[in-house]
């Protein structure tokens, strides 16, 4: 699952519930366009017919499954989207931009799910690097969790089966992002997410424009 | 996934299709419950809700997988197949019988879907030490590829994805088996199941007392 450097440039949005990733992420895609971009826009779980399917099994069955098929099956739904949507639009040199990636197995099923015990969390590094398809940068809305749910209780709608976990599970899954973004800080750009909307984006934006700038040099 | 010598014995039945798995599983029970044993039957993919769930995903879904993708949703329904049923009822003693396992997904999606390719098999190789769980014994139900299918258009009925393929793909499988027989003969035992039901059943029965009887001495 590898690809040529010379194509595209992928970027994931992270964070927890409410951070604003979706509302972020449509106003980043429409700056994107609007200066004649190529944008590729997705998420996951899912992102193709195999993996949306896999989607509603994880998020909204009555299933319930053990720990390592959890985060196997997200990893399979991952694989999917990879070979069949992602790897194809950089093939086209169009810039990726994906709500949520590798970094959310990560959080939810390392630290939220797995509450960070190492058999879990080398479990999911084994499958990572297997499926592979890193992201060139990603971009991680950060927001304390007692904001983030007051945010999600005032949107409203069905919540799916992370959303409905108590404060602890959430404060763990800010812990997995704050682990990660440490491990690997040339490609997480932390951003704080209780900023007002339009500064969270023009930071978002001025990240972007500038590892395009990069590619283009 | 390690689980202690002292309990239980981890049966499997293998083989492509036609070779009479179904029958011979249900008499080999039988036999066994009338020996007084307790016996855990169950079947892959599936053996639990989720694992149910990703096989009816698999085999008579209309989404396609990409080849990584179907490989690990099998491991992801092994995995919890395992963790919430096989090894419990094994930590009780029970001897389980299994319908296809590890060396189904060896044979038909590295041999027959993946053509023996070496990143295929590579791949597979990766997930079964991650999902683990290896049987004690394996009977691999082994049939020329035209008598089994043969047997297959005469019972009828629906035809599941791996049915329905073409002739080369049935015979690659059977390499598959071939090749895994080959590098574990201690677990593995071919049975020739071109033999009548009677004759077959014996062998079977007779390598399950065998190991049996290993286990008590």
């Amino acid at each position: 699952m590898h690809r040529s450097k010379k194509t595209g440039l992928f970027i994931t949005l992270e964070g927890g519930e409410g951070a604003g990733k979706t509302t972020q992420l449509s106003r980043l895609v429409e700056r994107l366009e609007h200066d004649g971009l190529p944008v590729y826009r997705t998420r996951e779980p899912g992102g193709t017919p195999a993996a949306e399917a896999l989607r509603n099994l994880l998020l909204f069955g009555d299933e319930r499954f053990c720990w390592q098929a959890e985060i196997m099956a997200h990893m399979a739904a991952r694989a999917d989207h990879l070979a069949q949507a992602i790897q194809p639009a950089l093939a086209e040199g169009r810039i990726v931009v994906c709500d949520r990636f590798h970094d959310s197995t990560w959080a939810y099923q390392g630290y939220g799910v797995g509450e960070a015990r190492p058999e879990v969390l080398d479990f999911i590094r084994s499958l990572r690097r297997l499926v592979g398809g890193e992201p060139d940068v990603t971009l991680w809305l950060d927001l304390p969790c007692e904001l983030a749910l007051q945010r999600v209780v005032q949107r409203g709608g069905r919540l799916d089966r992370y959303e409905g976990q108590e404060m602890r599970f959430h404060q763990r899954v800010r812990e997995g992002f704050q682990a990660v973004a440490r491990h690997d800080p040339s490609r997480i750009m932390k951003i704080d997410a209780s900023q007002p909307v339009d500064v969270v984006q023009d930071h978002l934006y001025a990240v972007v424009r500038d590892r395009l700038a990069g590619l283009a040099a």
